[in-house]
């Protein structure tokens, strides 16, 4: 089922009708409307997507009767006057998404018309279940219309009216206005006026609808026929609802306007993160005007043959900078957030605690499952907790070692292609690139070194042995499968491993003895190496240098303590940045679980929060937090942000662990898993599991494409390398014909991505729906092959 | 008005019962749960704060009659059947303080008696108002008792169910149970018992009382009675309700062994920001169960001779690391959170926009008033908005003076004391300090002048050289007002002015002729330097230090175009670090006003959200944007965090800006400003206006102490300097005991405060009521003078 739109029309203002409460009048409220638009001489329509009541009392009838030649539609009809959820077991129900579709339809075919402004009318109140038993809320969500909420005007009505329109609104819908009955007792129309007011919601009250006849005689029901056709003759004149109408016309106006400005105005008052401003046009910013699961809903994209609206679902096929997880606009997270909000704002966590972070740092320590962790610190962002990982790294190697920082160089060992984020301090743990090298006060301290690759050339894996690597390391190897370039149990038996780790040992031994260097520690992005090109290392690889440091520790001092005696880190810390590839980005909680690997140190951000917030945090073992204590303060770790734990980010990372490691449990992934298992058992027995939401036949017919240089999934990740006469790297433009392709989408919707050089990439969130993965691997091969 | 504690009991489970709707039985619901509670040789007490309705209806009075010896109590009662803000206008209305107070005060008492289970129960529905035309939900939140909500079991009340309890999640309450009555044609509880297990909140259903007797003689009275006599019984004695108490008497218990462990859990996982661990024990660690306005809920820290509660309110005085703006638990800035949150989550923001992002880039530049400033740039905390101005700062002084920064070192020209935050790259701009001389990687680069300090003496405003500058700068000087001190139109014309620009130009030359230093930015903290231990800097030091390197270009490079003829940025790019010191936190939407300078970049962050999450801009003149423009990638500043301007940072901070400009504007703040414009015009005329929430009349007795060697406040910050025999610097006690007192409170509340060696702080949110703060000068002067 294709994902649907949110709707904006130009020529059509199209609104949906929600109740404070059931039976507040929405149905008259809507044929006030509609009477007031036909009486301006333009066109009004209807549409109940989900009628329940007897027939000849729905209210697509009633509006029929009096709304002064108002079109009406109704979508499905249902006899009983309760919730369509109950009233649906006895029919055929549609689906949500058909029922969307079918909604979205209808609009632009009306929007293709004369009609100016047509209502949609929901049934009962926000929450009450649609045909499948979702809350209308929730349902209705994609097509984000503009909200006429109808309050309610009796007793407790404003209570009512005021949580209907603060549940709209953590769904993030825009209530553009506020109607409801005038009733002098309860005075609900002042207070929530001057509520609506100040919140510049125009609220309208209108006179109450003339009351039903007692009994049903036909005299009484023409005298109730000739008093309503009054009543919306005199309340569809009122001044109020005409300038309403006006008002609701200008808002859609300026809404687009907005839309229409907003990438002039952008590219006027943004300076862009990661973005050479330089002949970039307002033209290349996408306009995002809401978001919902993996789509974002984009401006001035649309492919006008298909759709009218002016919005157009576009994958987010980078999940937002790797940070999405469980969807956009989740309103469970969104719950969250505004629950810790409300219950504490952000609360001072130096020498403080609150339950969200505690939880948070018991349940992320559990999520690990490293016998080596004992502390959690919190920081911003990946970048600021990499900072704190290396100040604890580089503490704990000078204070055993008896090194003075401030007069020798202290040195990172690492991978080439590494990055650890962008404040200064980090990037020093990178090797000279195109992100660094022209920051004025960028110096690295390191080594780097470079390794054979993980890929999948011609339909085939292999590991791939740069040529200045193969005379020590070996040539290229094939694998049968994924599993088995994992399965190092096997692996590390093998001769490959035993030059591995000569070249590891001997590199390391040179470093030292003959060019004097000295390193505080190691750090590693495991498995794939995001922002310097998404680089899969061979994870024989990454395991071997770590053992090779832990097994060797005489290799960087003298000083050091054997292996066997060291009491917990040997050799020196092992810092692992999953930021990118932790909690289930590559399909298990940590990416270190792949290498069977303990780090000293991890950090995890991005997923942390399923996407929602920025949040990070640094585990660390006991015996390094000890490091730090002293009897002096300037011993300690004088690191902290001013909403270091902040009580939002916390709660929603621990409903995000929860929300993921319960679809790992649950099946959720067991189609893809499956998929991938087949084609690990087809070839050999007991390889570890390793899967991705991307299929395995995807991966080969792209590996066998033309234009294609290799190709790796796992997890979420799906990466293309295209072939690049000019060589790769960064300034490559390969991929940027493919990129065009997806952006350009298909029949449903569009496709962000973004390119590393000759490299695209693609990530779904851990929620991402199987139609919507199909449709994007049809677009890839329809570019590709 | 004492802020009132929330309320938590070890011998008493108080709960507040709120209801879905008016009319949706939660007297009933009440009776039940307290007929089951008196019915298992328990003790129940019921209390209405506030009643409506007919007297002998009245809802106290019917659990009177039917509540099996339930204790019953209402504190104000008024006749009419309507909302209580409508039924108030005829009777005198207390006021919510005293209304809650009493609330508070009546559970205390009855926590000391034999009474087990309470329940408080509101009007109509969760938004219904109370006496002064509060949401009810806002009105009790302080208490923060665990809520018993009754669900609607009619038509429509599954919608107003879940909206219920959403409303209340946004002002984070805890929803212990729901209750409803069974209907069996409508079956909410079916939906609402799915939809609450989910989320790990029980729900119980109730057979529906019998109906009301249509006719009201006296034996239909009497039938009714034996009636519901009959139904409450035997609705008590469902095992439903009474695996409901159970669970309830659990919650309550495991609530108060969570707190009692939570210091010990945190001592043992949580690795805190800027704190030296060795002789920190868990008994140090402040609980914070919640927090409203400016006030903690602080387990633990209760004064049982006055309170039973186990929470106190304690005032955050260090306004949760001078972030703190709006108050903790604001509804509006919660309810925007989520509105951001259902509307987007976190979209991708590098190559796109949405209109948050947009709005608050445009209105933060509108707020910075600064001529110079064309673009922003969003980072996620100060530090991380830091390092991007110092490489922005770095890059235009290298690309103008044609410096190839990998050859040589670039310095900073700052002031002693600075701090820019935690990250490597920026505490690298600072000079040598207890913060960052430790970090193996720290290496200042810079020169950093000492400079004249503000401070009240005796009740005296001075300006205090140091010693080994009065022989360049003058000696010390007197000023008759805050004010005076920044009257910079007139001191710029004086000796002192040319003194210390001849001493800065001077200073400057000798660094770059004779020791051949070479400087890429001047970077300042304006009026206070925060970190470094609230140095008040004499404005017209910073004032002549821009100046001169503003009008002094040649200073630096022989390459400098004369300042007349520099483009916008002249000698150094000068950088503010806002991000204490700005918006509002000094009363004014900029610390740059002090001086009346416009800087050429400048950071804002903390107040930016209010106060509830991290984000940070950096702002920039288009000049400085354009340095970074050319044909290659690698010259743009390839910086960018995952969360980059994420949706809700933006939301809210658009909102908070708009709350504390319009405060400006309003009047809000005029108390202050006539209690300091007195100050000021009793003598002399036509100073600038200073202002502060702390009183002159507390500084002048503060400052003439004892104990205090000066003081001074401006804004929301106050700054206590003590007398410290072993020399001052971060690592003095003198402050502790000062620090202990605040922390002991008084008879209302505890103070939360940090110090920064001698000097104690204390800081509010803009919106600190004026009691709340005279209650803190209370306990200032008693521990002090």
């Amino acid at each position: 089922m294709a994902p649907v739109g949110a709707g904006l029309w130009r020529t059509l203002r199209a609104h949906q009708v929600y109740g404070a409460n059931t039976d507040v009048g929405k149905t008259i409220v809507s044929t006030v409307l509609c009477n007031a638009v036909q009486r301006q001489k333009q066109r009004a329509a209807f549409l109940k997507p989900v009628s329940t009541g007897a027939l000849d009392d729905a209210d697509d009838r009633h509006i029929e009767r009096y709304g002064a030649g108002t079109l009406t539609k109704c979508l499905y009809q249902f006899d009983e006057p309760v919730s369509p959820h109950i009233a649906a077991k006895s029919k055929t129900i549609p689906r949500d998404d058909d029922l969307l579709a079918s909604i979205h339809k209808t609009l632009s075919t009306w929007a293709r018309t004369d009609i100016d402004f047509a209502l949609v009318e929901t049934a009962g109140g926000v929450h009450s279940p649609g045909p499948n038993g979702n809350s209308q809320a929730d349902l209705y969500r994609p097509l984000r219309l503009p909200i006429v909420l109808v309050a309610d005007s009796r007793l407790g009505g404003i209570s009512s009216s005021i949580s209907a329109y603060e549940s709209l609104l953590l769904r993030g819908y825009d209530v553009q206005s506020v109607l409801l009955f005038r009733d002098d007792y309860y005075q609900n129309h002042d207070y929530l006026g001057e509520y609506f007011r100040n919140k510049s919601i125009p609220l309208v009250h209108l006179p109450a609808p003339p009351s039903k006849p007692l009994q049903m005689d036909a005299d009484a029901l023409k005298r109730d026929e000739e008093a309503m056709f009054k009543y919306y003759r005199q309340a569809s004149e009122e001044s109020d609802i005409l300038r309403l109408l006006d008002e609701l016309n200008l808002r859609n106006e300026q809404r687009i306007e907005k839309l229409e400005e907003m990438a002039n105005r952008a590219h006027d008052l943004i300076w862009y993160p990661f973005t050479q401003h330089q002949g970039m046009q307002a033209k290349d910013i996408t306009v995002i005007d809401s978001a919902h699961d993996d789509y974002f809903q984009t401006f001035g994209s649309g492919r006008t043959e298909n759709s009218e609206s002016e919005l157009r679902p576009t994958f987010d096929g980078s999940a937002s900078w790797w940070t999405q997880g469980l969807g956009h606009g989740n309103p469970d997270l969104a719950l969250s957030a505004a629950y810790a909000a409300g219950r504490y704002g952000h609360v001072m966590f130096a020498g403080a605690i609150h339950e969200p972070a505690l939880s948070l740092a018991d349940n992320l320590l559990k999520a690990l499952d490293n016998p080596r962790f004992g502390k959690v610190f919190y920081t911003d962002n990946g970048s600021t907790g990499m900072e704190v990982a290396v100040k604890m790294g580089l503490r704990v190697a000078c204070d055993r070692y008896g090194w003075d920082a401030s007069e020798e160089k202290i040195n990172i060992l690492g991978l080439k292609g590494s990055y650890h984020g962008d404040t200064i301090g980090v990037m020093d743990c990178s090797e000279p690139s195109t992100y660094n090298k022209k920051v004025e006060w960028y110096r690295g301290r390191g080594h780097w070194f470079d390794f054979p690759l993980v890929k999948m050339v011609d339909g085939k894996w292999k590991v791939e042995v740069p040529a200045e690597l193969q005379e020590d390391l070996g040539s290229d190897m094939d694998f049968n499968s994924l599993g088995s370039v994992f399965d190092l149990d096997q692996r590390l038996g093998s001769e490959t491993s035993q030059r591995y780790k000569k070249y590891i040992h001997d590199t390391i031994k040179d470093l030292v003895d003959t060019h004097g260097m000295k390193f505080g520690a190691l750090i590693l992005e495991p498995v794939i190496l995001g922002a310097g090109g998404m680089l899969f290392c061979d994870p024989l690889f990454q395991r071997c240098l770590t053992d090779v440091v832990r097994e060797h520790p005489e290799l960087f001092s003298s000083n050091a303590p054997p292996a066997k005696e060291s009491p917990s880190w040997s050799g020196l810390p092992v810092v692992f940045d999953e930021v990118f590839t932790g909690l289930y980005r590559l399909g298990r909680p940590t990416s270190a679980s792949f290498l069977g690997v303990h780090p000293d140190i991890a950090v995890n951000a991005k997923l942390l929060t399923g996407g929602l917030i920025p949040l990070c945090t640094t585990a660390a073992s006991k015996e390094i937090f000890d490091t730090f204590s002293s009897p002096e303060k300037s011993d300690a770790l004088l690191h902290g942000h001013s909403y270091t734990a902040h009580a939002m980010g916390c709660t929603v990372a621990v409903d995000s662990l929860r929300t993921m490691s319960e679809m790992d449990k649950d099946g959720s992934w067991d189609g893809y898993r499956a998929d991938w298992r087949e084609e690990s058992t087809l070839t050999e027995t007991a390889t570890p599991e390793v899967w991705s939401v991307w299929s395995n036949a995807l991966l080969k017919d792209l590996s066998c494409a033309e234009s294609v240089e290799s190709v790796f999934a796992i997890g979420t990740v799906l990466s293309i390398s295209l072939h690049d006469e000019q060589g790769a790297g960064y300034t490559s433009n390969a991929a940027k014909g493919l990129q065009q392709d997806l952006a350009a989408g298909g029949d449903q919707f569009n496709v962000h991505s973004r390119v590393l050089g000759n490299v695209l990439y693609l990530m779904s969130s851990v929620t991402s729906k199987p139609e919507s993965l199909k449709e994007m691997e049809r677009l890839l091969r329809s570019s590709l092959t």
